[in-house]
């Protein structure tokens, strides 16, 4: 597969002298971090590139980048939750323990995780230094990086411990942290991808940006939603945002749906570990119809989409958007 | 100053949606972490542009850009810095606590190394976009970063606690750590900057490279040596290598030259914490003049690059590894 291309190069990457351990100890780093997701976000570049193509047969090339710009995108999330396991002392990911926690690993890991970062503008030399968009790419990746670690900054400066304040959590805050924390680099970063080697100028594709932010930040809501209402089986764990104090959808319709003594409730029990504090919230989500709240949304949302999508010019790129909106509305993992 | 300027550009970075907690802590972060070096690095690029123009005066923009260049080299520097003091627990760096000792911080500081490397390629779009050598730019930035990363992971990977072994140590190690760990970046890349604004193609200039990692690699067996035998009041601190096991050039020549009785002592007490087991270890290295080994090499290593820069075409270039050079021949700090 394209994985093992890549795999291979950057083990033999001559701008290193590689010595067996250090081959041994990434060709490892990798297996673990980067192949084991749900590969959606990577799998989207492929996808988004036939469509944009309108049904020409790809060449064997074209399937190529478009596959490796995939696993770009892939080992940019495999750095951000290598990275981000390490600052939420986090446990598992993926069903298996987070690589920190790997026996020999430890600290390790932030070396790691900035080894995966790397690995992209190699791969990107290697397979696009030629081509006439290879600095828009470069500018591309660096710029989602970028917002994607603000919005990091920005969820950890608000839940620093001993300093959590429910009455700093708004909509906007919520929103501000999703867009960059998430939109930016699963949503439009694929795209984005795509519309490059298809030959496009990204200025001239706002608005599909804006649709894809708007996207990204339903999905972020879904997830949140999920993370309480959603079934565990299906989901493939058990959320503990009300345990962690998150910024979450929920707690922010919460607070603006609740009356004065519900929102003592709140303030009381929310980011507690004990079950009897979660129970409480749980219950007054309930009592406040939460679940009616985020129906609600959800058909808005899907509304709102569905027009910006259909407001636009090209039926290749609606028919981009469509893919990706209908893999997330209604889900239910 | 340039440094302000800069920050203040970052601060303000339209990619992103500000917050005033979050622009509050970037700025502090970026205070405490990027100016109070010695600025070596960051000057060099200014110097060495200056003498690549022969004594040409300088317009205020190659001024402005030359500095900025060489503030990008102290950004990276301080991001290595900030999450090189994580995964050795050091505690205190540049005569203050490490960033991540500071209270409050903690493992944000994971998220804030990350930041600082994410501002190089901000500030090299804002005031490189439209150059010729931009892409080159990024380029070069990307590479050395690689070779930094890798060098790290040579040097984490042969000291994991619990597989010590100092049978694993040996010049070529030493040299392929201190290369890519030390040498790309603080002596290479300076220059390549230089080189790259003063419209040079890098690929013409493989001699250039070849000096100053030689140069770089000198450099850090003078490190390496200050760190046993230098004064702690002009260095700044008081040496800890042979507690910390470190892969020093010391040791590696200890041995090499050292009988199969001074192997025992050096394997029975390298890399231990007692002061008695650390002063066994400095008796041995007397006992085999290790200095005047390092005397031996420094002279060498000083000929032969003399030799090397000497044989180079360009009295301009010339010039600038000389200045190199000369700031470092038989430094005591
Ligand atoms: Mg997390
Ligand atoms: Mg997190
Ligand atoms: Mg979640
Ligand atoms: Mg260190
Ligand atoms: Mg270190
Ligand atoms: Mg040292």
């Amino acid at each position: 597969g394209v994985y093992s291309v890549l795999k291979s190069e950057l083990l033999n990457d001559p701008a290193f002298e590689w010595t067996d351990d250090s081959r041994q100890w990434v060709e490892r780093m990798l297996d673990y971090n980067v192949p084991g997701g749900k590969l959606n976000r990577g799998l989207s570049v492929v996808d988004s590139y036939k469509l944009l193509k309108e049904g020409k047969d790809l060449t064997e090339d074209e399937v190529f980048l478009a596959s490796a710009l995939g696993w770009c995108v892939e080992w940019l999330q495999a750095y951000f939750l290598v990275l981000d396991d390490i600052m939420d002392n986090s446990h598992t990911r993926r069903g298996q323990p987070c690589w920190f926690r790997v026996p020999k690993v430890g600290m390790i890991a932030v070396n790691d995780g900035i080894m995966l970062r790397n690995h992209i503008p190699r791969i990107l030399k290697k397979h696009f230094r030629q081509k006439p968009y290879y600095v828009d790419l470069l500018d591309l990746f660096n710029e989602v990086e970028f917002q994607t670690t603000s919005g990091q900054m920005i969820d950890l400066v608000t839940t620093i411990e001993g300093e959590k304040d429910l009455s700093k959590y708004s909509l906007p805050l919520h929103r501000r942290i999703v867009q960059y924390k998430t939109a930016y680099y699963s949503f439009y970063l694929p795209v984005a991808c795509a519309l490059l080697m298809a030959g496009e100028n990204l200025e001239n594709h706002v608005l599909v940006k804006d649709v894809l932010i708007d996207m990204g930040i339903y999905f972020q809501v879904q997830d949140d939603y999920l993370d309480c209402f959603g079934d565990p089986e299906k989901i493939g764990k058990i959320g503990t945002d009300i345990e962690d104090f998150k910024c979450s959808w929920l707690v922010v319709k919460a607070l603006e749906h609740c009356n004065e003594e519900q929102k003592k409730i709140l303030f009381e029990h929310y980011g507690k570990t004990d079950p009897a504090d979660v129970a409480k919230i749980k219950a007054l989500y309930n009592d406040i119809d939460l679940q009616g709240v985020f129906s609600e949304y959800e058909s808005k949302s899907y509304d709102r989409l569905t027009r910006s999508i259909d407001a636009h010019p090209s039926k290749a790129v609606q028919a981009v958007l469509n893919s990706f909106l209908g893999k997330i509305y209604k889900r239910q993992k």
